[in-house]
């Protein structure tokens, strides 16, 4: 085992989950009690706080360690984000050396010897980078890239941490919706539309409230093409067994041809303020159920709320958000670099799981949908196979403490 | 006191809340310990049930009384609801004698001797016509009404039960999105719909946040009259502040010539079904700032999530809704019929309350309006004095069983 002793820096990249800070505490904790690793710094939103010097000192704010419990359970990044990607290292981007030499140099100064960088697809992508231009240029420093993304499209490993707390929140709302859609006798239909343009892992989620005795009527993902005389044909269907119709869709379905459903409303001319009117997957739908079946309709966009819901997060994920997090300062410690950290799982029933990881490389610009297998053959509905599947990544429920009546978060900017 | 013996029968009506089936818990908990009531019914639906003849017997339902506890924390109306309003008695529609007869004849056939009913304004009229008839044809039987609306916009009752959940709700999901709209650094405005035509209680209740430490930037509610030119200087002045803008409007808001601001996007054609498209406050504004200052601009509409998400109540309001519940079989035990329950506020530092009761006629067709020493000069956020006085009706956190991952809840139909 080669020892590397140095300092570290943390930072957080892409789009807000309510378990991303989770992860980053289980960096904060595996640093801290490691005997390699001095001190460990934050990058203010992600390279781009790298590039621009903006930094703070995480062993000294941390020196509290009762702190790191309410940043586990505080939503979107503490350290804030960037969607900056690094300029490509084959030459063909003229600024690439410049913003390189800077960022290596301030590695320099910091002596910074451990690079943790948490986030999707393309922060992974900045994760290869660092770590190629660093072999290239004989900066040893270790290089690793813990994943997150509510929308659990990331390959080789089993989920995502962010995707169970999302999962739970929008199957708890989902159950909460059905109640709420159920009081009136009058016919009516409510389309929710749930995050996801090219995989329907959370839309998915939307069906886990079977297993408590009430789920929505039809479910459909991107991974089908959606035939929109198809839908008529089902919501008719399900007006006929029950005057209270829900149905969850994916903002990412498109139609044989590749149209997004969204775009199917997007002639609709410009309004007061000389704009174009855009629709959402939901909205369009709606009034598709308006013109064509003619009963009360509305469409809900669960929006934001579903990826920084930190009021209702899923122990599950929380715990292994920490774990991986944790997991990946022990493997760069032992020698790891140019990896991204993976979670295993080892059993359904009982839900065992475990922290890997895999080389960078195989992840980049690879997308994972949800199987076939998990989608029913109409495609308009999941699987108890699929619904096994998603479950156990909900169990547990974790919370903020709260005061005055409000979640306590922290604040690290 | 007047001891009058017979069965009881409670039914809900209006929108759904996440403690209207609390406050049925409290007056299922009140009839079970009164002696003077034999069996308590629940009617399907409200008046619709009791005119249909759809009705369950509560009273064997929850001899085992721990199913009492699910329910205070499962949303919406457990017996389902209406919107139906009873005939007028002053002669003016021909049917109304035929539906009295029938719903009385429903009573005399089950020895209704109580009523109660839950609801909002709408079914408080239904209150007071049930004892208006009750009187004029001497069948004994005590009427009371039981408010809820999460728009807390009853007179004479200091708070509505179902306010403080939904108040807690937005306030904690605003907590969440201010810090998911802070993680990047470039100027974005983000504005928040929320629920309230008339009153603007619940967009009051985003402002809770600044107990906390952060707050939305901007507060609009339709008490004041919403000026375009003044909202953009706002959000301008805003934006110089920080990148990060986040807006809390009323769906309700109108301009002074009584607009409502969702109109002004509704001169916008047709879509491709051939439909006059529609646009929510929060779009029409998002649309309004795109136009007009050019930054990244989004909208949210936290829709019917608001006034179902059992999954986080408050504490204060599951409790006051029971016992308000449990205080109106108490009162009609007593004597008392043609009331309305409220609840008083007794102190606010510390919180204390108590049910209380007033004539059902001083309620009907009143709105309760957010007071101007609430509301800031420019019309644009809410005073200390306004937060000092919402705050404890969000105080302490409900939280509903969960199995597999998922909360339980529990159906009565």
């Amino acid at each position: 085992m080669d020892i590397l002793k140095g300092n570290a820096i943390v930072g957080q990249s892409g789009g807000p989950t309510a378990a991303i800070n989770a992860t980053l505490s289980g960096v904060i904790r595996g640093a801290l009690a490691d005997e390699n690793i001095g001190t460990i710094y934050g990058a203010y939103n992600g390279v781009e706080g790298m590039l621009a010097g903006t930094y703070c000192n995480l062993t000294e704010f941390f020196a509290d360690e009762s702190k790191l419990k309410t940043l586990e359970t505080t939503p979107a990044a503490a350290l804030g984000s960037c969607r900056k990607k690094l300029p490509k290292l084959d030459g063909s981007d003229d600024k690439a050396e410049e913003t390189y030499e800077k960022l290596f140099a301030f590695f320099k100064e910091l002596d910074i010897r451990y690079f943790f960088y948490i986030g999707g697809n393309d922060s992974m992508d900045t994760v290869a980078k660092v770590s190629a231009y660093a072999k290239a240029h004989d900066y040893e420093i270790r290089v690793m890239g813990v994943p997150k993304t509510i929308d659990n499209d990331l390959v080789v490993t089993d989920h995502t941490p962010g995707f169970g707390s999302a999962a739970k929140y929008i199957a708890a709302s989902m159950a909460e919706m059905l109640r709420d859609c159920a009081v009136y006798t009058v016919k009516a239909v409510t389309i929710v539309e749930i995050m996801g343009r090219d995989a329907g892992w959370l839309t998915a989620s939307a069906a886990l409230t079977r297993v408590n005795g009430m789920e929505p009527d039809l479910v459909y993902l991107p991974e089908r093409p959606f035939d929109l005389e198809q839908f008529f044909e089902d919501v008719k269907a399900a007006l006929d067994r029950h005057p209270n119709v829900v149905v969850a869709v994916s903002e990412g379905i498109r139609t044989a041809d590749g149209t997004y459903v969204c775009e199917l409303v997007s002639n609709a001319g410009t309004d007061a303020f000389g704009h174009k009117m855009l629709s959402g997957t939901g909205k369009a739908l709606e009034l598709a159920v308006k013109e064509r079946i003619g009963c009360k309709v509305r469409s809900v966009e669960i929006n934001i709320l579903q990826r920084c819901a930190a009021h209702l997060g899923s122990l599950t994920d929380i715990t292994e958000s920490v774990s991986v997090g944790k997991a990946a300062v022990e493997a760069a410690s032992r020698g790891m670099t140019g990896k991204m950290m993976t979670i295993e799982r080892v059993s359904t029933d009982p839900y065992v799981s475990r922290p890997g990881c895999e080389d960078i490389d195989k992840i980049a610009n690879m997308v994972k949908n949800v199987p076939a297998e998990f989608i029913n053959e109409r495609g308009n509905g999941i699987t108890d196979e699929g619904v096994k599947y998603l479950l156990p990544l909900t169990f547990g429920e974790s919370y903020p403490a709260y005061e005055n009546g409000l979640p306590v978060f922290l604040s690290l900017k």
